[in-house]
């Protein structure tokens, strides 16, 4: 079984004085979370479609998906965690409660505030977590990257053609990045800000799958702007 | 004395199928590379502006800056060379033939289609230039930052908090550079993508200087859509 998982857990601090976390802002008549969610819903491949938000947010969410999608059996919204990954283990321990977790369960995850994913995008993904067992979207990078240990002098500037910016969705057997999920230390758990990196400091095998470069995330005003230009001219496959 | 070398030496060819350099494309009513200029021009710390141009496009670059910012001794344009750190080495001989060089020479190298680049940055780039002899304009990395040798497997996710997208201006004591450069063997100017790294690779230090999101640079179309916008709303400083 194949799930979709969501994450609209972030309280939106980034996008300036806003009333609403920024997957509610309204981008061609609709929230951008709901452009997110119709992607996955046209997706036959997808049991559930798993949203997770925080807390103060479930029934405003709830709210919008009825007003814009209407009754919709496939679509839950369940309570976020205070981590990315704690948001994600979240959605495992959801599945497991409702479906079972077996070896071969998918969960697809990805940012509730980038609508502009591709269904190719969505069908790469499941194919290589089926296949491989994980795998993340990437981009290769198109700016030198540059990094800085001490934020004031260029420590390393690495080769580029090995650099990628991720995206999402980054895809998962749900069991296993759960059991070695919890096999972290308090330690471990703190520096993880990505879930793919929960299996690469193990040593296991994330594959690559092609992004898009207008696969955005929303997380300043001006990425606002562009994701309403792009919509405008409906830069999706 | 601080030059301002503007780097057109691009052929272009992501843009697709345009007649021309994408420097020459057209956003609000004047080529890209025109708007870049404008800001160096309106900057007085700089002796010249020099600008590399590929040699078939050299008079098209006068010309188009003759008919846009009418006659100004203060742009020259010249050949650039075959790779962007050749393209940087032949604006230091243009200086030295014309102006001498000392220890002091500053030049502050830029993209031709970054037009989005403020007078806060470029004397910013001048300032550090001048105090540490070397600095490279940056923005945080919005996006994770993902390492795979081979493309399909990731070998690394590094700590996101240390990694910064590059933009430019780069800004260096030209001479340093130069002499620096002259020492490399072949093999380490054939993987040097990047003028600041000519540096690192040498263990001198390269100041950060902070860059704007919105400092982009055009290299797709859809890179341009963007521009677009980005100028109707004047997103300068």
């Amino acid at each position: 079984m194949v799930f979709s998982v969501i994450l609209a857990g972030g309280t939106g601090n980034r996008m300036g004085h806003t009333d609403k976390p920024k997957q509610f802002l309204t981008i061609k008549d609709k929230p951008i979370i709901i452009h997110t969610i119709e992607k996955f819903l046209s997706q036959p491949e997808f049991e559930k479609i798993i949203v997770l938000s925080p807390a103060m947010w479930i029934e405003h969410t709830k709210r919008i998906i009825a007003k814009t999608i209407g009754a919709c059996d496939k679509i839950v919204v369940i309570e976020g965690g205070n981590t990315r990954n704690e948001t994600i283990m979240n959605s495992i321990a959801y599945i497991e409660d409702n479906y079972g977790l077996d070896d071969d369960t998918i969960i697809v995850t990805h940012d509730s505030v980038r609508p502009f994913v591709t269904h190719r995008i969505i069908k790469e993904n499941i194919d290589a977590a089926m296949k491989y067992g994980a795998c993340d979207t990437v981009i290769p990078a198109t700016d030198t990257i540059v990094e800085s240990i001490d934020g004031n002098i260029i420590s390393d500037i690495p080769n580029r053609n090995n650099m990628y910016q991720g995206q999402t969705p980054q895809s998962f057997k749900a069991k296993n990045l759960r059991d070695i999920y919890l096999s972290l230390s308090d330690t471990e758990r703190d520096i993880l800000t990505d879930a793919a990196k929960i299996l690469v400091m193990k040593g296991q095998h994330v594959h690559l799958v092609n992004g898009e470069t207008y696969n955005i995330k929303i997380t300043y005003p001006y990425d606002l702007k562009i994701a309403k230009s792009l919509l405008e001219e409906e830069c999706n496959d």
